[in-house]
């Protein structure tokens, strides 16, 4: 005899919320979910999904120079913006419309409204303006950009968020960040026509990465056009007569721009959702605090995807709600799994990586093997173009295992997600090696390897 | 005391024979190549190298459509084959150069001439009209197409050697054969713009593949507008008084074209190489029989690569070579390992594959898991291509081994490669399912095929 109106109820129709809510509902639980915006959460609707696809867009231009090479004239090509946002949003609303149904279809419940706790088994729909009750509580609410509120003219800023609706392109873009966000932006504006600049505080771009990667994607993306500055953040950021923006950096210098968009990291999504009132345990950086079920303080109400600030991927996230639902409704508690999470920064050229980059590598590992080439794709030996690619194998010398792989270039994230299977294995060097080629690839490189390119004992390279 | 002018006679300078030779002459060894055309093979002088340049060449027209969904308005392209076949002759013949440099540089020898065995030790460089002896010969003359002399016209026709070369782009073409590369060229020259008809004397096209991914690319390819006839040969070729050339097919239909191309498979260069003279044994291919370290009947006659008809791909007659370096050389018996290589055809949709396909494990196993996904690349939402990506793992149902990986769509060899280490390793579908996704990926489908889509027992499917 239930005592709850649900056995679950999910805040937050996201990747994470809406895959807890489907796989309940489809083990004949009583599930609702509650989203105030849309379906679909941060992937589908500002995130993932939109960001690939401009970067689609955005290559094209490549695609039509690399023809030449090939024996092909092509005319100027005209790019209107407006259309391409029109065509995502119509992608985005299926997505987000499949979402939706995909709880409805396996019998949960989905309310359009913001959803909050006012007790440990009590949620209030407040464009109902009334209550229900759960026995259990998920909470999946995602994050959004920092808004940087102490930078003086944060206002004047724009976020990922908005960056895929502006009413026109503009002309120039800065961008401050040196995360996959801000690069992956960088890349689609300069790659669209417009004079980008990344500014970025630390000492090279997308910190925690392989430092090779790092560097050379810099130096691509500068050779490609795009401005990049380290050590280098925002003073102030000011409107001007003619409705442009001028950015004051800490160098002193000041770049006008039409539009300066801040990527410097996202904030859990904690506030007004009534965590106060149920006792949930939140941390420093507002995120719900859960143990390593995905369990909050309370026994009953659980957290999983970027509000909990683990990894904010969206794998991570449905992972997340798969184990969830094991752990509550399957008697088979089941601890998500963050180690060695393949990931790929859609970023042109692209990074595809996983396991641990060189440096960490060399923090833990006494004696390390280094494989690296660095060659150019075949498809740039007629198109010409200079961008070369890179591969690179981080292998421990003792078990042989293969610590790391970092790759950059085309398709990197698609090599990553199968490297990832081997790794994740814990395969050495020698099955690697023992894999025959296939030719002509890229990804043969990573097989090809027979030699060190050097080695790195106690930390230090020795050549 | 050396008795013989060399320690090793490689004859052919392709991919397998470079590769032995580079790596003896490092060892310190005497080490001469001949080669009678250039140096590279089949691989980089009419092989995978010019192949997959023009399958680039052949794909812009489908980016430059693509684009439009992107918001790009690309004016009318036009193709100057001319340009394409010069800008390939250019890379190729850099390539062609690194190989021949290659040896020179590791301490080796080259010659620019026919090579044939005299004796067991003697061979004669024809264009110097000399012979010369080594200690060991390495036969690596590689492969050229079946002529198919039983073909009434058969000297109309082209092989894939003339294709890359043709003073001009036909308007139309038929070419009969069902295997790789004639399904890659009839890819190529639609992608051109070239009126294709594909004829092939089996059932379905790619034989050995699995079934699924044959009858996708038939559909794909035919829906692209290559005319596909299976269960049909050539019964004769005319010449017309206009130049083009009438195929006269099984049928009874005749299809005139301006070129017509036969694929029909490959045989072994052994003739005039004094294989006789010196009592080297061939099979009923008129292969080279080896055993399983690629020695001939003579204690110090070696072949590897296409000559000896084993598995016809160049990574496996590099294999080959660095195998036979290591048993003639080095005390090191290493027999070539034949076993789960991963391959790709470069057709449109691209397969990549490893290991079994559905109808061969299912012979061998009794209890398979299939997981097949079926879906649309990203890309080809906005661009509104209908074409479509498939995934199927086969999964020995008792051990969860992962049998056979098999891809049809973009990146799919790239693909295959990697998921070769997986397979090789022999990993199991449980090490597939601990693997997070990366997102949005093609490959991460691969590991989030968590239920199987059907079952087979002892050879048939339950549903």
């Amino acid at each position: 005899m239930p005592t709850y109106d649900y056995d679950l109820f999910v805040i937050g129709g996201g990747s994470g919320g809406v895959r807890a809510a489907r796989l309940s509902a489809g083990l004949g639980k009583r599930v609702a979910v509650a989203e105030e915006y849309r379906y679909g959460g941060t992937c589908v609707i500002r995130g993932c999904v939109p960001k690939k696809l401009y970067v689609y867009a955005s290559q094209f231009p490549e695609h039509f120079a690399d023809a030449a090479g090939y024996g092909w004239t092509v005319p100027e090509a005209s790019f209107d913006w407006p259309t391409l946002v029109a065509n995502k949003d119509k992608e985005i609303a299926r997505l987000s419309g499949l979402y939706e149904s995909g709880v409805a279809n396996a019998g949960g419940e989905t309310f359009h409204s913001r959803a909050s706790l006012v007790d440990a088994h009590t949620i209030r729909i407040e464009n109902e303006d009334r209550t229900v009750t759960a026995e259990h509580i998920l909470i999946a609410t995602g994050g959004r950009p920092n808004p940087h509120v102490a930078l003086p003219g944060h206002e004047h800023c724009i976020f990922s968020n908005e960056a895929f609706d502006l009413a026109e392109l503009p002309k120039s873009i800065v961008i401050a960040g040196g995360g996959y966000i801000a690069v992956e932006f960088a890349n689609i504006f300069h790659g669209l026509g417009v004079e980008t600049t990344l500014i970025y505080r630390g000492m090279e771009i997308l910190q925690r990465f392989d430092m090779d990667l790092r560097h050379r994607l810099h130096e691509e993306m500068a050779a490609k056009g795009i401005r990049i500055l380290c050590h280098t953040i925002f003073e102030r950021i000011d409107k001007r007569a003619d409705g442009r923006l001028a950015a004051t950096l800490n160098s002193g210098e000041t770049i006008v721009a039409d539009q300066v968009m801040l990527a410097i990291g996202r904030i859990p999504n904690t506030e007004n959702l009534g965590l106060e009132a149920a006792g949930v345990k939140t941390g420093v950086r507002d995120e719900i605090i859960v143990d390593s079920l995905s369990r909050t303080n309370l026994d009953n109400v659980w957290a999983i995807g970027d509000v909990t600030d683990r990894v904010q991927l969206t794998p991570v996230a449905i992972h997340e709600a798969m184990c969830f639902v094991e752990t509550a409704f399957k008697d088979n508690p089941t601890e998500p799994d963050h180690d060695c999470i393949a990931t790929a920064v859609f970023s042109q050229p692209e990074i595809g990586t996983v396991g641990l980059s060189e440096d960490e590598a060399a923090k833990r590992f006494e004696n390390l093997e280094i494989y690296s080439a660095s060659f150019r794709p075949m498809r740039h030996t007629l198109s010409g173009r200079q961008e070369k690619m890179l591969t690179k194998l981080v292998v421990d010398a003792e078990t042989r295992r293969v610590l790391g792989a970092h790759i950059l270039g085309p398709d990197a994230g698609e090599m990553a997600q199968l490297l990832g299977i081997a790794l994740k294995a814990r395969l050495t060097k020698d099955d690697f090696d023992r894999t025959m080629a296939v030719h002509p690839t890229a990804s043969e490189e990573l097989v090809t390897m027979y030699r060190p390119s050097y080695l790195v004992r106690n930390g230090s390279r020795v050549d």
